[in-house]
């Protein structure tokens, strides 16, 4: 089995996630992590990963199957994913789901060009979420297609909630409606809006001299945030907040309701529970960067998503081993 | 668009599902049934629907872009997909789980030498339960594998259970153990044997006169089938069976729990709940359909698994369309 030599490029959760990853794929070894701060200030999870300045990776052309991209999709991917494009085969996770054409088309040039493979967009919405509505809509034609994401930790309302008075500090989750997943899951098809499709739930430590009830209206009745939602508030010390809210649980589900002939209903549901969100994403990056040295190696160049990627491509197992064991 | 012209060859529950598949699909369409059987005799779905000999086929070679093989995998298959690949482009279920790298190399030389193009195995196990059995593994690759089937008619056990005495009907469901779908959600990786995963209900109507406890225990007590497993017997009338027994439900779960990072537990669980197991396998083999006719067009001959079907050739939407809309 050949070992895939993957670099990190950026080294926050994501990256971390990337180091802890390629650890565990047998045919994966890491040539180190590439950042932009001083490669001295950065801590890895292995003692032994390497930590390089960006800059280095100029000379290391040869020394690199794949390059994992983890920086973010507000500023860092559309620079990075198109620049190292020009000489890697790369993967990144570009989630702005609005601006991925223009993402595409950007990397895709830089890629033709340089003859390197670049797979974007490849964490799990978009991703596998993708794949997941594209499979339920091919297969069943007719009907309806739903996705909804939590339990999640969501970073702008939880600041939201601490910019409330009286909160010393919070986190606020997005979780799916029970109603509206029974509803999905009973073949009714109904039409949702985003916010009949979720709750949110906020963990509050109260400041000194408190008044909960005040808090717990100021939250509940702000709008935009948690007016038009079915909003909990939970009050906890700071100690119960440290010890039970520090991960970044994620996932969500995807649920095509079809019908196959006139009242046969069809059901296909996927699900993802994620204790933690960038370690989970970066397990998704991982695999796809095996796949993206497969294309590369087949002299498949240019930009590619999920969409173009056969799914055998993603296991370390042989087409003949996985036809025997997987199929 | 271009509209793929579509065969069906057989024409059971399987063939019937393929019809009612293909006029869901706008860029489909439907040549006619071929059938071993007097075509007279064949009353498909709709009245429109060409039913023909299947040795019509011989003279149809330019006139049909895939053929759907609807016969089954015990000795149809086996004669009918080789055989057939070697004249058209062709998608098969065939589903004994065993037998596939044979049956995947005899279609393999009928097709590389006829150069058409043979997608087997495409259902929903194998099939979509295989391709999930792959991404867990591959992306989660510290952890363990759960298939569980069901609620699905199981024919095998239906027949065990109406060869007891004082039954006069019956019908038996396979339905996953809930508290062993509870366990591997929670994250614990169990070991689990089919017949931990797995209970048995039975909808038996009694033979006038016949005692419902002795029926009851002939039945749970019945080495092999039922007997190591939790079994529950409901004795209902002939009506209550023909009014809510008639159809052929089936689905389940493939559930991947694993490790990110010691732990941190992940879990992708995918679920499908087919209230006709032949229609929605039959609407899996047409999307497949589609992809085989573009792998032919593209000039990738010989056979092909699901592993080896990038998502987006299922999808009747170009590219730009899948990455700007589904994404």
């Amino acid at each position: 089995m050949t070992a895939h030599r993957i670099g990190i490029v950026g080294y926050g959760n994501l990256g971390r996630g990337v180091e802890l990853a390629v650890s565990l794929q047998e045919d994966m070894e890491l040539v180190g992590v590439f950042t932009r701060r001083d490669p001295a200030t950065v801590t890895t999870v292995h003692e032994y990963t390497p930590v390089r300045a960006i800059d280095e990776l100029e000379s290391m052309t040869g020394e690199i199957d794949v390059l994992v991209l983890c920086g973010g999709s507000k500023s860092d991917l559309p620079e990075q994913t198109p620049q190292l494009a020009a000489r890697f085969t790369v993967v990144d996770s570009f989630d702005t789901h609005a601006r991925i054409p223009e993402h595409f088309a950007a990397v895709d040039a830089a890629a033709r060009e340089a003859g390197t493979t670049a797979l974007i967009s490849t964490g799990w919405d978009p991703g596998l979420f993708s794949i997941n509505r594209l499979f339920g809509e091919s297969i069943l034609a007719s009907g309806e297609t739903y996705t909804f994401w939590g339990r999640g930790l969501s970073q702008g309302h939880s600041d939201a909630v601490r910019r409330v008075d009286g909160v010393a500090a919070a986190v606020q989750y997005t979780i799916p409606s029970e109603d509206a997943i029974a509803r999905v899951r009973a073949g009714e098809q109904p039409e949702l809006s985003t916010r009949e499709k979720h709750v949110r739930e906020c963990y509050v430590v109260l400041e000194e001299g408190a008044d909960a009830d005040a808090v717990r209206e100021a939250i509940v009745t702000m709008p935009h945030y948690f007016e038009p939602y079915d909003t909990t508030v939970h009050f906890l010390t700071a100690e119960e907040l440290a010890r039970d809210h520090q991960g970044m649980p994620h996932g969500g589900f995807v649920i095509r309701s079809g019908e196959s002939s006139p009242g046969t209903t069809q059901t296909i549901e996927y699900r993802l529970q994620e204790e933690s969100n960038p370690e989970f994403t970066a397990s998704v990056l991982v695999a796809y960067a095996r796949a993206a040295a497969r294309l590369a190696a087949a002299g498949e160049h240019g930009a590619r998503t999920p969409f173009d990627v056969a799914p055998g491509l993603l296991s370390p197992k042989s087409p003949e081993q996985l036809r025997a064991e997987l199929l």
